[in-house]
């Protein structure tokens, strides 16, 4: 039996506009394909920060000019990136498996992902999204819709969202079936669409998953064998910029906890990939955690870089 | 075993604003759940008209208003509309199937179609999309992009292209092994993501694919027993609108053609729906195809009301 592998693709596997997106999902796909040659189920997890605000921003632009298209959910905005994330890297995907004369199909589900209505986050709004505005026209828009603005960096005023936990991925029966028959899935983009219960099912609500976090829950779920978040660098480090910078190869729990009170790991950017290991390493039986660099992503694997999070360390 | 069926769900069984749209897919899944319990394996196929329009427009505008945004090409603002439709439509068929105890899960795939690049209908761009403008606008776009434009109705110009004929679902073979798993699909959204053959594997297209042709196809590579086309009458008339309009319980082959020949079906509206239909049966071993409105379905599948065309008339 192959070993599972749940990837998580950071913003620089993808690209701001869709030429550059087509254009890099291509070396994107080229790596994804190496990890299926190694003999991986291979299951994609991928962010949208920078797509879900280009849509976000098209709509708002769209709506402040003209009024001839309606303003879009944050949720369904979501839902859109989805989509159009998912085509370009299936459709890449599928071409660089034909290339190489492997039989497999790829597939993006639409993916819901449960958040908790009582968490902390909803009270704590800290995800900015959208345009910038003028102090009066945030006030104006806040009161005709509730939205909440906060002053972003002295740029101006922008909308905030909840940055809540994955709960529960609702289409997570489809996507371990699809694994089952080896199928390549992408799924939980831009960390999922987020959903609340209601009336005994689910509503989208208007938040952000971070996407690092949704790969963990979908690896634990999936019982997969390894996490590997994919980013810019290819060793997670301590003491990062500084002139004591240390590169790790492996990061026991212990010490990722220790790190994590000392400040090593920003907040926003390397924490939240380390708090993903934890949650994925703490909770499955034997899976382990990798962060690497896209480029190196395949020496990581095979244990010429990156930077292992494992439960107790050598 | 099920009986498979694939539906065809036309534009009112979705909206024009995501509030719309979430309030109607609400008794279109009532329907859908209806047409389940009565014992049938479910596909969904459905346009993306006024959606796909809503994307490009948003884009459209909110380019040259402020290019914060750029422009999106057609064929991924089809697959965001796979995403947006797609996930309100699994949220409210997942809703009902738990609110009536049916334990079955639904998916949305993202589904790209294939087309022939030789087919006639990129000669002769005939689907309008997007914006009105002047003609110079127009001349200075087309200048600058190489979209081709017409006069439409006397209110401006607006671009065209083209509406192909579908010639291969990319993703049928997963499609199948979610049905073979009782997963409830959505698929083909909008008539799939137009693709072309490109080095040996496939790329977008600015074109649009008939939804009820590409239903027809999907009907066709999954043996369906039956595609239901549902659209705003409940049955399909000749002489329509006139004094001597007929409503016709079942229409066979032969009737289909000659009435075609007749032109009693309107471009655009009945006559893609009679041309699906008739590929359909045509084709298949023992398919039969059946036209009703979204509101009379179950009555339609019970041989109350609806237009059926199958082979021979009895």
């Amino acid at each position: 039996m192959n070993k599972k592998l749940v990837i998580a693709l950071g913003g620089n596997a993808l690209g701001n506009t869709p030429e550059k997106q087509l254009e890099l999902v291509t070396s994107t796909a080229s790596t994804i394909v190496d990890l299926i040659e190694e003999g991986y189920d291979v299951v994609i997890g991928h962010g949208n920060g920078p797509q879900v605000g280009m849509v976000n921003l098209a709509f708002e632009n769209s709506y402040n000019n003209s009024k001839d298209t309606p303003m879009m959910p944050f949720a369904e905005c979501g839902a859109m990136t989805q989509g159009y994330i998912g085509y370009h890297l299936q459709q890449a995907i599928g071409k660089e498996l034909n290339k190489r004369n492997i039989d497999k199909q790829v597939v993006t589900v639409i993916t819901q992902v449960e958040v908790d209505k009582n968490d902390e986050a909803f009270q704590n709004l800290s995800k900015p999204i959208g345009s910038f505005y003028s102090k009066q026209d945030a006030e104006k828009i806040a009161d005709e819709t509730g939205y909440t603005f906060i002053e972003d960096s002295g740029r101006g005023y922008r909308r905030v969202v909840a940055s809540p936990l994955p709960k529960n991925i609702i289409e997570i029966e489809i996507i371990k079936k699809l694994i089952d028959q080896k199928v390549v899935v992408i799924t939980v983009g831009g960390g999922g669409i987020p959903v609340i219960k209601k009336d005994n099912w689910y509503e989208g609500v208007a938040a952000v998953i971070d996407k690092d976090r949704a790969s963990a829950k979908l690896a634990l779920d999936l019982k997969a064998d390894m996490l590997l978040i994919l980013t810019a660098v290819d060793k997670v480090a301590i003491n990062f910029n500084k002139e004591n910078q240390k590169d790790l190869d492996e990061l026991s729990l212990e010490e990722a906890y220790k790190y994590i009170e000392e400040n090593q790991f920003a907040k926003g950017s390397m924490l939240p990939k380390i708090q993903s290991c934890i949650e994925f390493v703490e909770k499955s039986e034997n899976g382990i955690a990798l962060i690497s660099s896209l480029e190196k992503a395949k020496d990581a694997l095979n244990g010429k870089t990156g930077t292992i999070i494992k439960k107790f360390s050598n």
